[in-house]
């Protein structure tokens, strides 16, 4: 790797011009390693987000973040593996009742997960609401574990992709977080560290999701997909609404109990819905499955068997979880308080605004506004009415599970403008928009 | 002033939203003090260049940087107080005939002026090439040698326009400079610093300028124009050429010569057109001459009776200069060894380039490649075949007035790529190109 001259490679970028692979892999590398300053490294962000990147420049520079640290290693397992991604949204515990299920099939799931920020919640969160369930696995345990589970369930390290973490810390704080490529490239450096064979995307859209339109995210979508067909990882992505929450239960401890839900055969059905969707996909994808009425029928045998349920137990048990949480045996923790929402007047639900009641979750307590502030895993709100649904005046609109009566207080002027209701009846909002393949 | 999310100001910006008036004073005092970071600046910087900057945003800009250090105050200067300023070139020695001569005829020019730095030369340079003479002009002393002179030949000092010195560097580092409204308000903040009444700018235009074509250049001086127009300080831009150099002298002590040649009476034609031209501009801008044909025949005055040459001759004097140099009762320093350049073939001169002979003298030691290196003051190149000459083979194109061997057989690849001879005859290509008035 030649050195280069980092403020002629800025002006370069500036001037709508191409970087190669060599200098991008400088670039990543001198940053990592402090011998380019932030302010160089902020201006070229801002370049980025101003010219983009080309398809070759987008792949350089997730490979360049990719090589950053340690990556897995898994040549010794055998079994294909996939894993899923969701850029986020509200009430988005798929991957809870998903990875079992794939994993039960026979796929390997090397789940890396995060924790939550702002009004999205994290999967890591969630997990971490069960007693003792750790998602500190040492790297000496990884590959036995997901020999033995086809499940890992872990937190990203501090040693995966160390130049993401320092990137986004700096795009955070100097303006060049909305630029597609350097999303995608975030996303696809952490996903693409696990050793993939395939990934599946869930890229949310709507007003709780980051992706506002559907045009935005099939542009991250397609990125996505091509940084995938670059690195050779089979990726396809699936665009669902984020309009307003997915599922029912928004809060830590209610989507744990949302997730055991689905494994048991219920659930809400636009959690079935996006659930199965994607388990069909990562099975065809892995192979395990012929096609797509062969992987639903593997769905519901792993959900009907109690074999994804049981999966979910021993994993949980084997990162030093309670079992008997996922058996049912020991309920979750709850919030000690419940406030029932009414509705104002009668009719048909317009809106069910994730944004407003992701907020409100965060100002229970139940969320992060800044990466160090602690949760309540127990607090939250479950909903009574969603988009479509009829009501009579005073009819309950959702119950918020709280512990201290002034996050009520604020987070009450939230929930009480999430929901619209109209007199003219409203259809049920369509919740997959569109798939996008990366071959 | 309200205090401001720098984060949230950058993204204004970069998503082409106008900044106020109060967001720009904060950003540029919170830069100056350091409360805000320098990565933050370099990605703000990136979203300029990207974005550019309305007429307010430039205005409030300019005035930020201008009141964040020192300014001067000559209220107690009767005088009407214009200063010249040039964007730069090779062998533009104009203010050193220019300032005398109006200072002669009754203007106030309170002149600061800046060193050289790559293949332009700087009037600091220059004048620091007469034995004895100090740009340092206390503050105490400034408005009593205005007042006694109607002249001062000073150096920007470090309590003049912090900001701006803090900004440049960060954008020379972080691949910011080619921005109008950056190098507009840059330029216009230290010369407005100068309390002055009116100001003529002098915009180089070519190869061996900042500004490549026509089109850029006018951008400039509309900016710069429109800037004294928001100010409320009568602002009028010439562009002139400068594809080849401006006269025939490169090199310090040798531009001191073809200065005096000026004050004499003398000098090439191209110098004493834009000496002229600017001085007319100045004369008619003060209100000391009533029309253009008032202001020539005071030009031509100043010049035949001497009174100019006095002028700088008692300036020179005042801060420390030997008046013998003036005077020419006692020789400018000369390098010690000559080489002459020859055509290798007959033809008409179709190319002088002044880029690489503003290149060929920093490799003598004439210019800076770096703000710390030292200068060689007496190396240089004569020209003595311009644009449009008819030479015959073996004619002598220039002489290069060097002290190292190295450093002639560094620069002669340089100069022997200047000149271009062809067959056909070539007219002289005109200096004056536009004028932009920005009342």
């Amino acid at each position: 790797m030649a050195v280069h001259s980092i403020v002629e490679l800025i002006g370069r970028k500036r001037d709508g011009a191409e970087l190669t692979s060599d200098e991008i892999d400088w670039i990543i590398a001198s940053f990592t390693s402090g011998d380019i300053e932030r302010y160089h490294m902020s201006a070229l962000l801002m370049a980025v987000v101003w010219r983009g990147m080309s398809e070759a420049e987008l792949a350089a520079w997730t490979e360049a973040m990719l090589h950053s640290g340690e990556v897995l290693d898994l040549a010794a397992v055998p079994a294909p593996k996939v894993d899923k991604h969701s850029t986020g949204g509200v009430g988005d515990k798929v991957s809870i009742p998903l990875a079992p299920i794939v994993a039960s099939c026979g796929v390997a799931v090397p789940m890396m997960s995060g924790r939550g920020l702002g009004h999205t919640g994290g999967t890591l969160d969630k997990l971490e609401s069960i007693p003792g369930f750790s998602p500190a696995v040492a790297p000496t345990d990884f590959v036995p574990l997901l020999l033995k589970h086809n499940l890992v369930l872990a937190g990203q390290t501090e040693t995966l992709v160390p130049a993401d973490k320092a990137i986004y810390a700096l795009r955070d704080a100097s303006g060049t977080v909305p630029s597609i490529p350097l999303i995608a490239s975030s996303i696809m450096s952490k996903k693409l560290a696990e050793d993939l064979d395939g990934l599946v995307l869930d890229v949310k859209v709507g007003r709780g999701a980051f992706m506002k339109t559907v045009a935005e995210a099939t542009e991250l979508a397609e990125t996505m997909a091509a940084i995938g067909r670059s690195h050779g990882t089979a990726t396809v992505a699936h665009l669902t609404a984020m309009d307003q929450p997915l599922g029912n239960k928004i809060g830590n401890t209610l989507e744990i109990a949302e997730s055991l839900d689905v494994l048991r055969g219920g659930g809400p059905p636009d959690m079935i819905e996006i659930t199965k969707t994607l388990a069909v996909e990562m099975l065809v994808m892995s192979g395990i499955a012929r096609d797509a009425d062969a992987a639903i029928s593997m769905v519901r045998r792993a959900i009907s068997s109690g074999a994804a349920l049981s999966k979910l137990r021993d994993v949980v048990e084997a990162q030093g979880g309670d079992p008997a949480i996922i058996d049912g045996s020991r309920p979750l923790a709850e919030a000690p308080q419940r406030h029932t929402l009414r509705a104002q007047s009668a009719g048909f639900v317009r809106e069910c605004d994730a944004l407003a009641i992701g907020m409100a979750v965060v100002r229970l307590g139940g969320g992060r506004v800044s990466a160090e502030d602690e949760i309540d895993p127990t607090v939250g709100v479950v909903l009574a009415a969603k988009i479509g649904d009829q009501v009579a005046e005073g009819d309950e609109l959702a119950t918020v599970h709280y512990s201290v009566s002034d996050q009520l207080a604020s987070a009450l002027p939230m929930l009480e403008q999430a929901w619209a209701i109209t007199s003219d009846p409203v259809g049920v909002p369509p919740l997959l928009l569109n798939r996008i393949s990366g071959r």
